[in-house]
């Protein structure tokens, strides 16, 4: 079977397993307070320009959104986020879950705007409902679209005028960063918050939270303890972000997936296949004519999106840094093959 | 520096990392729907002979014991457990923090027994009061005590008597097994629902949840997800489980921890030092004289349980599956030039 | 200023004042134990047909949703309303603050029906998404519109097949069963709990809980202390409901407040001021043309509901027991000056 | 039956009682924004001497304890509280269900001190751990016993020492302040917050919560909005808490209880009764022989406080500002009979 159904099937990278391997005897204090998280997240905060950045490490996407939010906000605060928004449909209501509201503004290519935080932000609001407070926005978003740097300084420009936090779920940020020309330090620029994802880019796992806004690091580490999100071995996380993070191989990776999406995108425009939003990133999301989804997934592992009208289903592809250009191949003319 | 500080100062044992990079380039599908974690969850069903219980895989101890009682009450609900327990005092109020009082019972070697149950249940409860449903055990305890295979059945059924679940946290279940006689089968034959802890003997990280009680096992995993408890390469766990509960390998690492501690408690037994409490399992909680503690930190390092009256500092020295006999002697040596 | 504001302008109705003066010295138990809430809960099971119910009186009504929602739901299960519905707007986030996600359903009448309902339950619900498990509804609506008997039955049919618990907020179920022909004993029949609203209909506060499914009514008087929601004095709650449910003195002020909303209706026609929706209980929404609000605002106190396109203000009467015939000829009379 | 059960047996005081009747049918705004409620307010923060603290009216005593704790505290922070405090063991949880950990101190007395309170904070505390940032005493105590002017000023000088809040539930606050020589003033200098109790004195409910420090003041409505402490004809707080602080019956009423309870102290001292802690307030806890307070429940309401050794019983008298001199007679009569 060719594997196109998600950017965490496989394990790690080498390099990352390397380091892994070569520091398993290592006898280091625990929680993330050994050398290797504090070299990684130096390394973070060089990258990002941002001396006085706190950058912890914490395991997976979900844990780093709902223990992020719990801290920043205040009881009766909300979030306003894309209704694709991870947090509003996929983490089995996590964010509600420590008590916060979220808003889902309807955005058919899952990027917020500053228009529609204006129109989000436009109430009314008053003691009787909640106060938006942070923006929540993921980049590369959960249809493949991507802020460029300019839309990127605009949010930020918006959340600062409307009293928003602007916290970036960055699961894909590597991606997002080699298709929207973005750099780490635009986000520490623009946001209040961010999250680097190791996960989806060539990681075991391993997200990293870059705290920004001085007022939100206080007491973050006793925060994600109560939400059982600190690492035993926390060094794990500090060894492998370094492993990606200390000669680019993150980008390397990225850039990576998002050439093998291109390959198939292209392939995709050549059989007349149309995509629900232009790709950008390392998810496609093309919509078949009856039957044929079907008919691929005897030969290929995908996602279904949703089925459309008149039968058309619309599925998800996504690469990674392992993916073979001989796969994307093999994919293209399974697909080719079938809708003849 | 000799390291007894903790048992997940390390990282995983050989055969595990060998699994992990054996398997490394596989692609299932996440979350722990993939093979490895199916069988791994079938072997641990195995050895607890008890083929209806639901097992789950979760990364740590807070979050697994944060997941497991938030799934398990309903509001107002409360957990009984020892003053020394892990949830009353070492876990930033993660079970407060999802809304559940921990009624905290002074027990002086951090073992609950049905008497100190029975007088907690006594009351007076009322619709005024918090009810408490669920009693919460270490095994071993955060004092290094055992509970013995009687001891545990006594607790077994003094909770059903008193209609309390009963959560064994087994963060450190294979030592407490080698110690205490116990087999996986007497926790699923007492237990509603307990840990077999794998951070602290040879994993890189992970804790199996063994969900025995019909009535709380639906919808665990929507749990976890809300918590932020699902691992998306969630095989890991499944991989790292099996390696060494397959062929009895996580009883040897445990038995080779409590065998160090033997060795250090005779060696301070014959120096004269006392212990806070007799030594079981794989921590021991030497008490030294005035400046010895200093002295040793010099050359070893331990963590200060706390200062006792006369100047003397009750230490605590922890052993694990890659701690070495002559790293056992060395320590005992350095204190022995040290009390002279 | 003429007062159509809202329906909790003021106090009590005399009858429900002289109850409470009545048996002011009384010396009795409290927190609703004492034998004027024990007889006024006998008397609404018997207005129900329930025996088996079980009711309880909490003072407000954000306080009775809250604390029934955070009973009756497990984590990760939600709640799914009109977006319209109180719970969705107007109570700052307390359901999300216990923990539950709202899903908001596009109603444009404020009413769910069973094809929004089992379009909101056609999913995708996986583990990595929340499960509705109660639907909310309010009689009469947020915008004043009404369940009749029929759609109540059939609400109740359709949340049995998709496995809903249906959750009826009546705090003006008073106007909503004299509009549209329902009963105590139908919401009995087809609800799983209900509330009977006394603050907007002669009491000084209260609203009693109906609780009919027997699943849901273990321990509910300690999640009522747990939320706050249990008045020490709490018999003023069972004699001010005995004072309006005795005699059918709750009917009475009911039908008289809509009374009041249909004069108010009939000269709304009259005058060609269009409404929001058709009027069917104490609440209209006029909409106006440019300036009509600001000027009618000089003379009657009313609530501006939003503003709409080309100028015109959609602006909110509420009517109540205490309305004057009266007071309404006069709004009419202020409004045609103000419109000619 | 003589009635010493409790001090919220009986309604309101006639002068409350004729407010209410007073303003029934007058026309005014909801939620506490009424011309009343504003009144009330300006009369607190006067008899504060403290013209900037925010004044916030609302029904009950764990309402406005869970609501402000809640307000207060970010997530992690705890609570110091003596272990005989209302909120460590009589509201269900409250405070651990907005997900605050309660850390119980034991104080023989009830009664908190700087050196309890040092201690406690000694710790150790670690981002591991919980971090105690507000200490709750209740003035009086769930004893009886009272705070002196010294001692509130002493402990609110050891909490500003210790980084902690100072919160007062003050249920009994009256009876607190005529036998402890305090003034509301008192509290507004070394409080951050405090409660003025409404319904143990005189009035049908209501607590007035004093939020002294302008850093806990903002938002704090809709906070009270989401935990369903609002109340909709909120005028109904103000016009009461007018009626008994304009002209100090609030004191009056409150010297009455005490004058009561030492009326029955005296009477107990002569009959060689002995009491748990010395009277000091309206509420008493004499201990019984055997036998003796079975036969005295034949009699007299009151409740049992707990068994002592020797068959012994503790059990309490509450005196209010509705008891009557003739009944303490009667009740000290009965007594002495039962006990010839």
């Amino acid at each position: 079977m060719l594997f196109f159904r998600n950017d965490y099937g496989a394990g790690a990278h080498p390099a990352v397993l390397e380091a892994v391997l070569r520091t398993n005897m290592e006898l280091t204090s625990g929680y993330g307070t050994d050398p290797h998280c504090l070299a990684a997240a130096e390394t973070v905060r060089g990258l990002c320009g941002c001396p006085e950045a706190a950058v912890h490490f914490l395991v997976g996407g979900t844990q780093v959104n709902k223990t992020a939010i719990a801290a920043f906000l205040r009881p009766c605060e909300a979030v306003a986020a894309a209704a694709s928004g991870h947090i509003c449909v996929h983490e089995a209501g996590a964010v509600e879950g420590s008590g916060h509201k979220v808003l889902a503004i309807p955005a058919p290519d899952g990027k917020l705007t500053p228009a529609l935080l204006e129109e989000a932000m436009a109430g009314p609001f008053s003691e009787h409902t909640v106060l938006p407070k942070l923006a929540y926005v993921s980049n590369t978003t959960e249809l493949g679209t991507v802020y460029t740097r300019e839309e990127l300084y605009a949010l930020g420009e918006a959340c600062r005028r409307l009293g928003l936090l602007l916290y970036c779920d960055g699961a894909r940020l590597g991606c997002a960063m080699e298709a929207g020309g973005t750099e780490l330090a635009d986000y520490a620029r623009t946001c209040d918050a961010f999250t680097i994802g190791g996960t989806k880019n060539g990681l075991l796992f391993g997200e990293a939270l870059v705290i920004v806004s001085p007022a939100l690091q206080p007491d973050f580490r006793r925060y994600m303890k109560q939400q059982g999100a600190m690492l035993a071995k926390g060094r794990l996380l500090g060894v492998q972000f370094e492993a990606v993070l200390r000669d680019g191989l993150y980008r390397r990776l990225a850039a990576h997936a998002n050439a093998m999406a291109r390959r198939l995108a292209e392939g995709l425009e050549a059989l007349d296949v149309p995509l629900l939003v232009p790709a950008r990133s390392n998810q496609l999301f093309p919509i078949l004519p009856a039957g044929a989804a079907e008919a691929l997934a005897r030969e290929v592992e995908f996602e279904v999106e949703r089925q459309l009208d008149g039968a058309r289903t619309c599925i998800r592809f996504v690469t990674a840094w392992h993916t073979q250009e001989r796969d994307a191949a093999a994919l293209l003319e399974a697909l080719a093959r079938i809708l003849r």
